[in-house]
């Protein structure tokens, strides 16, 4: 194990301005979550690092960005775009290029590093409103020009990779208010680039800035919540970390007002109808691909965090966590919002990063919580208070059940300061060649361990990685299994070639291929594969009705072409 | 008032084979609900109708059907579908295709008691199974002949009127199993074609018939129930009165296969996917224009009827009722199963027909519920045990803070005996030249009363009409209004010009088009305004994809041609 004289150099410096480690660094330029002396020991140790290895840092990207590749689109169109929204809002430099095409796969971190940079747009525009959306919208229509939508870049599957350059449309920059709370509907209309926290910000301060009576939430707080946008959450179909209880971005849209090629329309406010095939649900999870969402109404929920329950158990088992989840799903006395079970090598990992004691360890092997058996279980309630206090009630009853051990809140309280900010050592790791990457599909619960198992054998057949699992999002029907992998590696195209076989694994093994992070380019290819040549065709012909020629995110995206 | 004496001879006979009546009447041919000597006492105060008036009745449809319409089809074209299904499963006759052709619109009710016969099909065509239909509609679609789906007839607005002849598709009779029950994942495969009572009974008696460990329900409960199918259930997004707890038709639907002429495909069986627009949502409520649902695994629930708690309350007006159950809805301590609120008239109409003393009317008028200003209140909680206590506590508190006061759960159980039945009536009424009919919309909290007065007010400005209505369905976000007028007409012409007028009311009114009684072609001309020429646009892409030769339930359902 390292200790305290041997940590690590970690860059504690923001990225200087230009380079491509501003555009590779997760979030705030100007903060850091270094890894622990843990961390490092667990390292040194799974990959046979020694000291030396932690002693110079490789491939920062601490060189300026350099496209070289002049802007293929004519002056002319240059030009009226710039009439459309004003000549500040258009960018042509090289790193404005990069930026606005990079979202936050480790593959394109670990080639922007290496100063690789794929396919990017010819210009950077940014729309001031929606009829900026339109009148680009439009005259892209009719000269043939690619436009690829960019909010807030933290995508991880190329899904703000112009691939067939054009026009990135920077929809964060300006479009980014809450219009609107209406306290009888219990709704918010929102413009799409508007960053989480400030959406939750004025949610929660409604009262202050709407002068509405009572205190709201978005209800949804996906692991990039600090810099991801309403906007992108809808066309993404991303989910929260409370989805179990709030619903995943799909469940919680009211109402959308969408610009494409075909004519700019907003679906109806109604809580439920039954005209027909719902074109509000049609466009969610369109990625950009039938037209650009300029406006979203989301359904808000009340703000009471003083009524949260929190609650942790270890399980003696993956089976035992797994069943007992199970059964709080399925028992109808409610749902928890936050609830995660971590799988032996995830739960293991943690409790040694976290700095668990060395008696801890042996009074819970002592207990029958055996290392590489027991799983860690935490997560809250939210709502009402009696509500709160009975489905955590019932949870710890059915826990204790299934031969769980309470741990009480502490452990979950432990993972509310570090559920938005494990990304930030994402950097430091890489500094020393060590990559860090996720998959996840959604599961039914009768295929939850050949899914599990599957895959984990597929990585870990591979020697020298890492590889821990959590479901993180619940259902009666099912759950999600999300994947981590940790290895030292350095070369894109084989970390590609093992991250693609996960992937392929996941099909193989019976996973969906996305439960929340969307397609875009990088699992598109599976798409026909994963969903039939026929529910292939059906997403053709919505993307042929609302984009003729083709000119919305176009170059693989959702596998369409 | 009428009394014992002077009671109307009520039909107490199943219509005679053949016959018009026994296409018209609901439900079971041998079970019969007549209007209480109350419901006659309000008809005569109401429509100025005399002992005489209910002296003979009128329009019986008790005459053979006859058509006299030879089919079009060409011999060649009937002999290769009695190929596919087999000559028993085929039928050319004048009954056949006129029941088969039929719903349960009070206006089709109208006409074949006079005797109208609107479009019918050429032939009647009852498929085995899913490989009967994907020969059936390939051989339609290379031939050109129009299929129109038949279930259980339940539609309520020309859903299953062949309006361009050839084929009735009858699902019902062969496709009716319940092939599955998946006990860890509680979903339930069924085929389309299963009628509500045998699904629940079956999902009931899951430990005897599947060996399951538990008991489950379907959740799904419309006031059709018993002659309605679940696959009807589905394709026209229907509600069930429990639907506040359980969802709509369209959340209780985990996966589905459909044959259209673009092809056959099943939609995959996760609990939530990010893989691009769902396809599994697009097909919900395409009400038989895309292609034919032939199989759909269902989300079931566990049954307990044991847990369920009842309540009732009376609220001193409208708008008391209506807050409160905002409140209610957007609480978060868990939701009510069934919820409903009557309006003040049929509030009162409702106390005077179920027979309330009295001394009861005074009682409540002293304790300031006065007629024509209260609103009656009912419903249950369902799911587990404490969770129904916990949340019939908190309704009560609520009703309790509006100024309601708690009638137990009298009114309930009185409510719970009739759920099914209340259609039964709608033949003796029109035997004496009584029209009951409904229609129906959902609404934001935010227009609740423009839509409850504006679409009142349109009914009322006709004299002698009565206009009931409640909401029965709830959400955060709104809720539904189901508007159940009566009036004494014969003329189908002016019934329909009435009829269309209140659907006119409601749009303008900003209600929804239909909350949960599907479009059919009787809403479909009212869709293009409704949704805007760019989101019918999209449903005519689908439409096109699915169906190129527009064989498909072709003829104005959804407004679609």
């Amino acid at each position: 194990m390292t200790t305290k004289k041997n940590r690590p150099e970690w860059v504690e410096k923001a990225p200087g301005p230009g380079t491509y480690r501003s555009i590779t660094k997760y979030g705030d330029p100007n903060h850091f979550k270094h890894p622990s002396d843990a961390w490092v020991g667990m390292m040194q140790q799974e990959f046979h690092m020694s000291e030396t290895d932690f002693s110079v840092r490789q491939h920062e990207g601490n060189e300026k960005v350099v496209l070289n590749r002049p802007p293929a689109l004519k002056s002319e169109q240059i030009e009226k775009l710039a009439d459309i929204v004003g000549k500040a809002n258009v960018a042509l430099d090289d790193y404005s290029r990069v930026k606005y095409a990079s979202g936050k796969t480790t593959e394109e971190m670990l080639e922007l590093r290496h100063g690789i940079i794929r396919e990017v747009a010819d210009v950077v525009v940014h729309p001031r409103d929606k009829q900026d959306v339109q009148k680009i919208v439009a005259y892209c229509d009719q000269e043939k020009i690619p436009v690829t939508v960019f909010a807030a870049g933290s995508s991880v599957n190329f899904g703000c990779r112009p691939a067939k350059g054009g026009v990135s449309l920077v929809i964060s920059t300006h479009m980014n208010k809450l219009l609107e709370i209406n306290e009888l509907n219990q709704t918010a209309r929102v413009q799409p680039g508007m960053y989480g926290p400030a959406y939750e910000d004025a949610l929660n301060q409604a009262p202050e800035i709407f002068g509405s009576k009572l205190r709201y939430t978005c209800g949804h707080f996906p692991q990039s919540f600090e810099y991801s946008t309403v906007g992108g959450w809808v066309v993404t179909l991303g989910s929260g970390q409370a989805s179990t209880y709030y619903g995943d971005a799909y469940d919680i849209v009211f109402s959308q007002e969408y610009v494409t090629p075909a004519g700019t329309f907003k679906t109806l406010d109604y809580p439920a109808t039954a005209t027909g095939p719902k074109i509000n649900d049609i466009m969610k999870g369109s990625e950009g691909t039938f037209g650009i969402l300029v406006e979203v109404t989301m359904k808000i929920f009340r703000f009471m965090p003083e009524n949260r329950a929190r609650f942790s158990f270890m399980y003696p088992t993956w089976e035992a966590a797994v069943n007992a989840s199970r059964e709080i799903m399925q028992s109808e006395f409610g749902k928890p919002a936050i609830y995660r079970i971590s799988d032996p090598e995830e739960t293991d990992r943690g409790l040694k990063l976290y700095g668990m004691p060395g008696f801890v360890d042996t009074f819970l092997s002592m207990r029958g919580f055996k290392p590489m058996q027991r799983c860690l279980c935490m997560g809250n309630v939210e709502g009402d208070r009696d509500y709160t206090k009975l489905v955590a009630g019932k949870i710890k009853n059915i826990a204790s059940r299934y031969g769980a051990m309470s741990l009480g809140s502490y452990a979950m309280r432990k993972w509310e300061h570090t559920r938005y900010t494990e990304p930030y050592m994402r950097e430091d790791l890489e500094d020393y060649g060590i990559l860090i990457d996720t998959l996840e599909a959604a599961v039914t619960w009768d295929n939850l361990h050949r899914l599990h198992q599957g895959v984990r054998a597929f990585i870990k057949s591979r020697p020298d990685i890492m590889c821990m699992t959590h479901a993180s999002h619940f259902y009666p029907q099912g759950t999600n299994l999300y994947f981590i992998f940790i290895i030292k590696m350095d070369d894109p195209d084989e970390f590609r070639k093992l991250h693609r076989g996960i992937v392929d694994s996941i099909m193989k093994n019976g996973g969906s291929l996305s439960h929340h992070h969307g397609v875009g380019r990088m699992i598109g290819p599976w798409m026909e594969k994963h969903l039939g040549k026929e529910q292939m065709a059906v997403l053709r012909a919505l993307k042929r009705h609302f984009d003729p020629r083709n000119i919305m995110n176009p170059g693989g995206q959702l596998g369409l072409d």
